[in-house]
């Protein structure tokens, strides 16, 4: 790992950004192709946020959150700071005084790799994060990493000044250079999905919407009535 | 496994479904001889639903939703769809749109092995739901299964048209045939809790309630005073 | 493990705990000198509790709460209880029966290792804990255990008689003997955060107002444009 | 849960149980319609040890090992015991006597959802042992359960007499009326793998042998040339 | 935490230490009254070792080897190290060079709850390690911890100078105050186990040897054939 | 996710390649700045293998291994087989045929992010495996995936043609463009730690060597007598 602090990163369009985060994590992660989502390991620590913001990336040492107060300065309005560590770790590397700089900042939120504290303080303040962890577990400053470096959480590669939209469903990562057009794919996915919904809402069937009966012929699925399974 | 659909499933009967739901889970648990506990891993997405409904399967393929599908039209007012997958998997195999078409069916809720997405859409339509995550992670529909078959989850064996109980202690099941009698032992205990409850309240001891204090002497327990202890 | 109920421990001052619960779980752990906290995976039933209290400990074995009501007698107001096993468990050791017992002696609440049940219940009477899980499984009263012994629990050495603090960020454990230097100490923490967060929220930084410039240049942290990176 | 102990149980044919020892875990499974495997975490204590018998079962209290006394009565040579509690549990519920006794009565191996202890002597007889953890903590002999009962074990129901199959890849169970018809299956398999065997060492592709080229294009796979991927 | 190395441990005797090796992990925890664990989650890289030293205890920050250079200068021949961190860890605290440090100084092994590296070396060494992991990832000698403190490693406290005895079943700590007393006890097990051995394996059974059947009987459990269970 | 196969990957040069692997995964990754270390979860299923070969990058999706055997066809000797999926999954998506297939490409092992099968079989071919599980349960070939595209394993990015190197430690990942410059720090590092080990044989303490008292005394660590810790 080189230690470096990279200044000056290209962004997401804001208004790219600000659509994306209305639509929430599930649609945006369909339009990607099913791609970029971080997974179940990171949870919000409050209910029915819904946020987007273009990614500044801090890589820390476990139990040390020297790069965060770096990545701080590296923070505009728009972002969301997403950080984790050189290897797993649950400490609270993050506070209310951290969330005080960056709401100062115009900064969205965060997500958050190892765990959280003061997070009734969190709560209270509006500040949406979303952590692997909630931990009042102190850290030190001691050990240097990196800012705004590609990082990868959650089995996701994340890049500075990606996309990253976060609701009740966790996280998912939009590719900067694919913004725009996830956002057409996630619009005419949306607009699909209000036709289905009156359907299934009617009593139609999946089965039958999505053309289903043939594919479970087709791969031998049979009906068989209850008392005859094991005949 | 066989990929069969079963059809004209036997139910327990809905009028015991419905008194074991207000009865709540510990309870079922307890009347059921300790039996039938899904455990720890299946959490409730919301807070405070408690119902009871009889028992769809369906059994899925890790990252493939396709077998929901069949099992939805198997469903009929009063059912809770039982949903688990043949390897562990935490994807998000069920969300809004399949909530519609269950609501729309009469069905009373879910219980997955493996995770659900639109949370918040799940908990604004007031569909109760108990997971093993929470995870927007799309699925595919290609590979068979089986609906109405015996599924093993959380430890526990369910058959199609067992009675299953769910509130914020987890989930309980409860084998159709025995739904009456645990019912009527359920009642029983009830009715003995409240006045267990009472004398508690009152500041009686569980010790001489339950008669603990000679099963402690008698399996050596003593009392020392602090101070004493490595004396 | 000798099997004994130890009567009589000296207990921390209350005077000094009513005031460390005000201060919170991460406060204190951080005028503690970082040390006490009881790790992510103990975890709130409920939002916004924080309470303070005396330890009374239980030793259990799994899935066995008989050494819990042996612990009720030894409780008086202003304790909270303290349960662990022997080896891991995750069944519900306590429920609502139990906490009706605690309430009427004046107990603040309960942190245990294992898993709680009568989740609604609990949260209803306003009774707070602190849990390793959520369980309905029911447990027997066949296998001794300890009183008022030391326990370890989520990797922390916990005395009868210290001071636990608990809220949503966790639970943390002050050794009696400590509890006033640590109240100080939190005392002067949370004057200097309150000059810290007012300079943060008026837009200063952490790496200034923590000297840590200095010592990112000092690890050889280096400032790199982007697109420059790779240079 | 009955406590019960079910004594004259069915078994599978050993003549059919020793067929399929010889054809491994991952044979049986596939010939079993990729049906019955235990999952990942039931490992071997000891390497290279390939087995096969008749399952009985017993069902215990975490913390507590009295029915697997019980069922060792029930044992018979060509038997496998299988273990499992009614809640998770790691503790050391079998070693080195309670071996002895299933060697001189003729048991084949061990599987179980618990802990293990004694591995060296266990290893040094040469009784084969799958199990969830090793671990010395020791058990008491006080709360009842059940034997030869179906048990869910690792997602999979194993009813008393099915076969148990066992190696360094895990455990599968075969249920006692399939028993033929999966060997059968096995043999045709294990002599078409043989085929592509050779057809591989001698650098023929899946993607031929298996037709997978027009299902990779159906699915709108695409060669790209390095280089040009983000083009 | 204060940050201190404590100097001039008194140790558990070397003699006892010695005959508690021979005894094994299993036979010493259950003379200890089946105390003293650290759990199944401390796993030995090695295969057949079985040692026994007094405990040099060091307590690290996550991520940071600095207190185990620290502690190796506080160890004499017959000591074992014992490592852990203030919160959860993986990284390879230890590697072959620390060993080689230990080796010259004649300490007898590594309990350790993070990871170690190098074990192709170690094992080649002969120097035996029990870990909670195995990873390569490097760590930093920045911030300070203590040495020779009390430790609570795997729910079980360790004070500097205990007995540790590790084998292919893991570890167990012995208070150095209670080493004598155990070792006899430990020796009295021995011998009615051997007695136990010889009539199980002449087909006596555990039923019978432990006065099992009326407890079985007591506890309401029924002997029921085959076929008659859901009658 | 793009479905893409990507042909034509620019591989590091195997003469480095082979003298990384002679160095070993701690090694390499301390030569490498501390960085590209796969994590405690991928482990060996052999004892003693050590090699490194170039990535090959197989992304699948869970419980299906199809895109395995389309990365088959684009190794060559010297290649290093990478496999993770969408999701995590434990499945046996690669086994003894797929190891054939490999060996006959000359590909040097795998590593692989689900689970593997036929372990016994893979040890007797030599074939070196590091994999997160293994498991017997079976995959289909249904949905599609990638072919070396970068992926994310265990925290760490991974390019097409980077340099994997794995043994008993785990896996490294050193990117390609840095494979020389890596290769010349290890050597580096290598002859510092011979000198250092003979030091340390002979009794020399790190404390002196890394120049570590003054640190220790810079924290405020303190030297205290035992006895006199709680003074």
């Amino acid at each position: 790992m080189r230690n470096v602090i990279v200044t000056g990163v290209t962004r997401a369009d804001l208004a790219v950004v600000d659509q994306l985060a209305g639509l929430g994590v599930a649609t945006v992660h369909e339009a990607a192709g099913r791609a970029g989502y971080l997974g179940p390991g990171l949870r919000p620590i409050q209910d029915g946020a819904r946020v987007a913001g273009t990614a500044v990336t801090a890589l820390c040492w476990p139990g040390d959150n020297l790069m965060i107060h770096a990545a701080v300065e590296q923070c505009q309005a728009g972002d969301l700071l997403v950080v984790t560590t050189t290897s797993p770790c649950s400490d609270g590397l993050f506070g209310e005084l951290l969330a005080t700089s960056l709401v100062a900042r115009g900064v969205r939120g965060l997500v958050i790799e190892t765990g959280v504290r003061d997070v009734s303080d969190l709560r209270a303040m509006g500040f949406p994060v979303w952590s692997a962890a909630v931990s009042a577990q102190g850290t030190v400053k001691q050990t240097p990493g990196a800012v705004n470096v590609p990082v990868s959480v959650g089995g996701q590669l994340i890049r500075p000044g990606d996309v990253i939209v976060a609701d009740d469903d966790g996280v998912v990562c939009v590719p900067r250079t694919q913004a725009s057009q996830v956002l057409a794919a996630a619009r005419t996915r949306v607009a699909k999905e209000e036709q289905t919904r009156q359907a299934l809402a009617d009593g139609q069937l999946g089965l039958d919407l999505y053309g289903l009966r043939d594919k479970l012929a087709a791969r031998g699925v049979e009906y068989v009535a209850a008392g005859d399974e094991e005949g």
